[in-house]
């Protein structure tokens, strides 16, 4: 039988299986946007899941309504507003992760051939996912403050993009946060031309130093602006709970395609994460994953500065990766290769890239989901891989 | 700002709201498709979270494998035996309900225009799904003994679909349990044909009376079938747990589409599903739903013939579903607003019709979700509604 296939074949599917699929114990993995397993708020969890399990077993496994349990859109209003958002529960959707919330809001607003502009480089799943459905994308410079405002006028007036995609906080994966300047110039520019834009933020909460910068959706007086987070970055990626802040009208078109979709976010997920934050466990727990975060941060710099002379990178105030530049000379491909036979996993930059994938001679290495010492044992099979290659090389 | 919207406005969206935010307790509901919350097995799943909360509580919360938790799919396996299908678990995608599955097919396989046919009536789910994705759908005539298997021939040959939809036990909305004789014809008929059936069977376990049938998947033999299926009629809508039973390249085809639209179904719920499986607790909850479910259908047809000599319905051998037809002389959309005013809900026929929508005389009403005596109560009000009909047309 034939089944015609509409996916592009790329690397993408590749990286992805490849994090998602974790399970070998003898490989180090720096591939992944995981938080630390030895992190999760066990104890907690089991204390949430005793006190539903008495109070509401009735209820955490009926249906949900289609744009969230109406008791964490109220947690999640409260969460907005320590990120400065205040919004009533009409403008949030829960999601399955904010992978979902991206799904929802393409297929909803953005037609085959419609132009996105990203940061180059930006996150695999948002370009896998834009390429996917037919949109084409435009990737926007990125300089050490974010994203860069003059080419991004450039661009907007040449190709009228139907949306710009962002990631404001510890970039993924260059871990570059905008400037609080570079944020009110986007804003005032996609005010002037009114483009809409998503601002994806899974990685705000987590700042190892410097201040809080407000997010776009809080500078955003006009509703440009449809910003995504999510919980599987700071509570559990098994979960699935992540959610939309929109218009209530942008929100009612897309719980259309929710429907559609799967009906609605598991029950049971919704009313842990609910009880967890009602709880009051979500503030401590996120200062003790960024006390240990700091510290694998800090780890993983220390090791690659030890072991690598020739390898340069950016230092991010927060989040989950280190953005590692190689010389030129050094063909990336043979060192992943080398790499995996030594038992050391990363995403290659070119990932990242929509186009001009050959230009990247970067790899991203994710710092919370290895334990300590496998940071430090990693950092030393990709430096044994690295000279493999420049051995070979002299001969 | 304008975002411009791609879904087609219809009455289809009001209808699954209608459904799925059920909660007040004063109206009666047959619209929804819905298991009996008080048949939920509360104990069971009681036991079973204190066992994941002892043994299993660093699993339960982290990431899965895109396709879903390989246990989880050893034990759809075997309930896959008792339906006669012999897969191996790579032949096997757990998904976020079947509506999921359905959404993740016409995504990977289908293109704008191309043609689905379906049973009419059919699934409202499933005729927006298509029509939002951009298929032309092409209904083909149902008997007492399923799809008509001559109309389908002719329209094969015509219009050279893309795929066939069918749902052959205890259909949605008719009831109707496609024959042995019909499933082999329809089996011939894809097989001669070249083209893949989707069989939806959320309702399969639901057998009251007769014998049961092997599913198209049982019967096909050369890998034109792709079988959907879900926990959620029998176990819990809210768990979001359902599955795809088809070749392993459409698998592996459908799981890039399933990274792109929410990395993978939440663990949570796979692993409570699966420990539920393990202790044995499926087989004797489907007893105990099938006997109050077989009491409830009948109380509904002995509350229908006692109240109503008008209408006629079908008399279903499993599932959840009365399909009621009305005199052509009642005004149907009068008689849901006047049912609304009296505090009783179902779902109007044209809702199941993708074209035709004014040749529907038909209402469907759910007779699993509400309790004994709200059937008592619903169908008075019904009969109330109609009355009130009738008596406002005599004047």
């Amino acid at each position: 039988m034939k089944y015609t296939v509409k996916i592009t074949k790329n690397n993408h599917n590749d990286v992805i299986s490849r994090i998602m699929d974790i399970g070998n114990n003898e490989i180090v993995s720096f591939a992944g946007g995981i938080p630390s397993p030895e992190l999760f708020p066990k104890n907690e969890f089991q204390k949430v899941q005793i006190k539903l399990l008495k109070d509401e077993v009735e209820n955490m496994f009926l249906h949900s309504p289609v744009t969230g349990y109406n008791e964490l859109k109220k947690e999640i209003k409260n969460l907005m507003l320590n990120r400065e958002v205040r919004i009533s529960t009409n403008n949030i959707m829960i999601t399955s992760g904010s992978q979902q919330g991206l799904d929802l809001i393409v297929r909803a607003f953005v037609n085959p051939n419609d132009i996105i502009l990203v940061e180059e480089p930006t996150f695999f799943g948002a370009i896998q996912l834009f390429e996917a459905l037919g949109a084409e994308i435009v990737a926007v410079p990125v300089d050490e403050y974010g994203i860069q405002v003059d080419a991004l006028e450039y661009l907007i007036n040449k190709l009228k993009p139907k949306f710009i995609y962002s990631i404001p906080n510890f970039q993924n994966p260059t871990g570059i946060t905008m400037s609080l300047e570079r944020r009110y110039e986007l804003i005032s520019i996609i005010e002037k031309y009114g483009i809409p834009l998503i601002e994806d933020d899974p990685y705000g909460e987590l700042r190892y130093e410097g201040k809080d910068l407000p997010s776009l959706k809080a500078l955003d007086k006009n509703d440009y602006v449809i910003y995504l987070s999510t919980f599987s970055k700071v509570i559990s990626l098994g979960l699935r709970v992540g959610w939309i802040v929109a218009p209530e009208r942008v929100i009612n078109k897309l719980s259309s395609f929710k429907q559609l979709t799967d009906l609605h976010v598991n029950t049971l997920s919704q009313h842990m994460i609910c009880e967890f934050l009602k709880q009051s466990y979500y503030e401590n727990h996120i200062k003790r994953i960024k006390k240990e975060y700091t510290f694998k941060r800090d780890l993983m710099i220390k090791e690659l500065e030890k072991n690598f002379t020739e390898v340069e990178f950016y230092k991010p105030q927060g989040g989950f990766y280190l953005w590692c530049k190689f010389p030129n000379s050094i063909d990336l491909n043979l060192l992943l290769k080398k790499s995996i036979k030594n038992k050391v996993n990363y995403i290659p930059g070119n990932s990242f890239y929509a186009k001009n994938k050959e230009k990247s001679n970067f790899i991203r290495l994710n710092f919370t989901y290895p334990k300590r010492k496998e940071i430090v044992t990693g950092i030393k099979r990709l430096r044994n891989s690295l000279d493999e290659i420049i051995k070979k090389e002299m001969y």
